[in-house]
């Protein structure tokens, strides 16, 4: 290509939907701008009675979808030789499993006045948690009639995901649920409005949502069965002829940009749309995600996502929560995992415990960087906010162990740090038993940019180089290659994930390579974090010695305590 | 009688010393001083190279005995119709073990300017902690060759008692160890002093001491033998005869005031001195201990005490720190049990987690108060400096379990006030399966007078009331009060502990006793501290189910977070 090309990502957060324009040559973005929802509690609809209950305005996502992106365009307008013609497709992400119930016209309910106020019309954000009894049921009837559904969702189907939502609704708000022609996820809602679809059968389903949280697979035929979904409810299995036969890799393009929205946006009709899909998953495109790389999204959780070739045969994974044939990149299995709480912890620690301000992470931080590892005599479990991955088991609580009279808060904030480092161990191990193998580890988000500590911690437990994508928008970049790939390389895209990959994104030069002399003593702390994960979170055959476990910390803590520092 | 009569009570503590003038008939204090010893840090001699090493200068002890007497006499002086005569004799209670090195006149080595500076010299104060190694060979020989000696102290031979510390002089201090004619604990020094013993072989040894530091009694006529202390070093079983043959009980003089101090203190000449004994054993009288009562010193560490009547025989008490025929009272024998860390713990995590001062123990408590037990899922081990009773273990750690994203701080110190009172009814049926059933708690120390909640937990916990000593000097009280029965009732003192206790002790109107609500979920509770407990701390045979006992806290967690507070 001789003209330089863009495309636009937009990424639909918790709070507020970022929209970016990227180069597709070199994956430099030249304009982003955020639009904060207006709506509810930063954008989130509470329930004063309910702590489970969390909506979204579907108001706010079309809002967003003009404001974002006119800023990000004005935005790239500065900058020399742009112009909005050379933008060659739009992509998507949102967080997810966020179904919204729409009309027959592809409008969500809560845009009708006779819905608004009812919160079950509007999205069904990612964090509500009304269904669990749903879920419940869900996990129980499967594990008895269709346990294939639940093998590559690690076993346990949750509140978050799509048919607890939209079986609470009919429980709680029927007449919601009958005023819906059909549910869409978020992620495919935002394509199907770009590109005017008013038909609900025609709205192309990503494979990335129906994958994960709907037990959509194409070994049984799509989505569950009629037989199945009548044990829950026969209005589920009725429901279930208004979604879809067939949900979509995501190289296709979703549609293409409506006249309408080209005339909002001021961008070229037809530009294809690219299939939408998470935020994880997009953001571990946009961090450079390949076999043998893990993607780490650290946050106040952390989501893991790598991807085996489709070309290989691979069985399930016990434990990890998904794996699903293109919902990453088209050709191989996206596979996530993920720990339930890691900043959170940290948080939980800092705010709640020691009620310091924000500055007091960096002054542990800093304390805890000097102490060796094992010197503490400390070990936790990172289960504040039970596990997800490989025990799923929302339920199970934290554990401190080993302390004496002279620990100190900052002792703790490193075992906590490292409880979670044990508990990513567990996952990579995981994967490497199940035939996916992890050479490195890349790593988005606040933490790991930010605390040095933590990142050698994990190198050192891990016994892997810890990397940083190049871009702090991951999601986004992913989203804006997803546009670059579907537009393909004969319109100035890329013409596959990979070749968009090596164009498109870079990673930080710094890194952190395990030191062998910390990485030796973590190998022994972690041999004994595994006899307290094993015997706490009930796995089976698990035998563990305590008071040999707490006497062998103190034997590590002397020896440690007493080497020079590394 | 028909005069009043007083006796003298000095209380020989860690930093200073406490004389109480008191009266015989209603224990009433006429009169009280303090003296803070001169020497070192508050009293301790300490060595910045060596954080175990604690010793006292015996030139403090003999100053304070002059300064605390002549300023309590001074202020009983105040109170109409006392006058110096009618004390009718003098009561002492020290730390232990705190061993002294004397020449052949029984002066201190100390106070000879040749050994002035050398540590090793003074008075080896009970919190000394340098004689590790030693104590460790001493528990081994004794198990190989004399387990009987370690069945009535519990099974293990402490670093803090008497044969380790004068074993490790010899190891470090040979010039010391052979200067010394003989070693005499500073409970029987004291009364020497004031009888004007200047000969070793006339002082009288108490049997509190000896039983209880020393390995003596007389089912093996004694100290060890010497083939024993032969087989640790042959100069210790050359110290042997140069020690004692008997020691004996509370309730006879230890001599009669000489005319020199009786000069000095401005009492009469010939008034009986008591045998010494410990602060903690001698507290217990002072708060009425008897039979089915149990004597709970609570403070950073708690010592409990208890007697049984040696009419009746009576069995070892597995784990039990020690059980000394007349180490109390004359009669019975004395229980000594305890806990390393009770306001240790809770100091631990207001000072070193929350970092906060002295009032936020009373705001945590507060909120702690409107909790309900078992509604905060939490459990925690009580071991942040070890166990001593009944598992013997100065090398246990703490743990803390349950904690969620949610969890506070106050939930976390009400959960470490739970644990050391699980610790306090470990104790309780250990003591009772043994034949020693406890009716009835009453406590000293500041904790238990000053933190209702922490009164109040232990009493749920316990099932049983608990009651407040009417004293808040308890040892110097019962000081006093050996002084009146070593005096008789016909000099106007009591003829038996009996029957002083009745005339000189009492108890606070204030008693908590349990509110069957909270003591059925503190069953449950301490059901599952039992699992912790005996697997953490090795009890043979032990088993636990540590997946369903996180589970069990969680449903108890719901049930009772559900409930009305009691």
């Amino acid at each position: 290509m001789s003209w330089a090309t863009y495309s636009l990502g937009l990424d639909y957060g918790t709070n507020s939907v970022r929209a970016v324009v990227v180069s597709c040559a070199d994956g430099r973005t030249v304009g982003t701008h955020v639009f904060d929802y207006p709506s509810g509690e930063r954008g989130v609809i509470l329930d004063t009675g309910d702590p489970h209950l969390a909506r979204q305005n579907p108001a706010d996502h079309v809002e967003g979808l003009r404001v974002a992106t006119a800023g990000a365009l004005a935005e790239a307008a500065a900058d020399s030789g742009f112009s909005r013609d050379q933008i060659v497709g739009i992509g998507v992400d949102t967080t997810g499993s966020t179904p919204i119930p729409i009309d027959a016209r592809c409008r969500p309910l809560a845009f009708d006045s006779k819905w608004r106020a009812n919160p079950a019309a509007h999205a069904w954000l990612w964090k509500d948690h009304t269904a669990a009894a749903e879920a419940a049921t869900i996990t129980e009837v499967a594990r008895k009639h269709a346990p294939e559904y639940l093998a590559p969702i690690g076993g346990t189907y949750s509140s978050e995901w799509f048919w607890s939502k939209v079986w609470h609704c009919l429980n709680v708000a029927p007449d919601v649920f009958e005023a819906a022609a059909t549910w869409v996820e978020l992620a495919d809602f935002i394509p199907a409005v770009l590109g005017g679809v008013s038909d609900p059968r025609t709205i192309f389903r990503c494979v990335c949502a129906a994958g994960h949280k709907a037990m959509y697979s194409s070994a049984w035929g799509g989505l569950p069965s009629e037989d199945f979904l009548a044990r829950l409810d026969p209005r589920l299995a009725e429901l279930r002829g208004r979604l879809y036969d067939e949900a979509h890799p995501p190289h296709l393009p979703a549609g293409r940009l409506s006249p309408e929205w080209a005339d909002q946006l001021g961008l070229r009709a037809g530009i294809p749309v690219a299939m939408g899909g998470f935020d994880a998953h997009q953001g571990a495109v946009g961090a450079g995600v390949a076999p043998g790389t893990l993607v780490k999204i650290i946050g106040t959780s952390t989501c893991d996502i790598t991807v085996a070739p489709t070309s290989e045969p691979l069985g399930n994974v016990p434990g990890i929560c998904g794996i699903v044939d293109g919902s990453v990149m088209t050709g191989y299995y996206g596979i996530e995992a993920g720990q339930s709480a890691v900043g959170d912890l940290l948080h939980w620690w800092v705010d709640s415990v020691c009620e310091g301000d924000d500055t007091l992470h960096g002054r542990l931080s800093d304390e805890a960087a000097r102490q060796r590892p094992g010197a503490s005599g400390l070990l936790a479990l990172d289960w504040n906010n039970g596990n997800r991955t490989v025990l799923v088991d929302p339920r199970l609580t934290g554990l401190i162990l080993g302390q004496t009279l002279q620990t100190s808060r900052a002792e703790v904030y490193r075992a906590l740090i490292e409880s979670t480092a044990f508990g990513a161990r567990v996952i990579v191990e995981r994967l490497a038993e199940c035939g996916v193998p992890i050479d490195r580890i890349v790593c988005c988000g606040g933490i790991a940019a930010r605390n040095d500590l933590f990142m050698q911690i994990y190198a050192d437990v891990l016994g892997r180089p810890m990397l940083l994508a190049g871009s702090t928008q991951t999601p986004a970049l992913g989203a804006a290659i997803s546009a670059a790939v579907a537009a393909g390389a004969d319109a100035g895209g890329h013409s596959t994930f990979e070749e968009a990959q090596v164009r498109m994104t870079s990673l930080r030069d710094e890194r952190f390579d395990p030191d062998p002399g910390a990485q030796a003593v973590y190998d022994e702390l972690f041999a004994m974090y595994r006899e307290l994960h094993d015997s706490f979170g009930g796995v089976a055959g698990a035998e563990a010695d305590f008071p040999s476990l707490m006497k062998r910390l103190l034997v590590l803590r002397e020896r440690t305590a007493g080497k020079a520092a590394g």
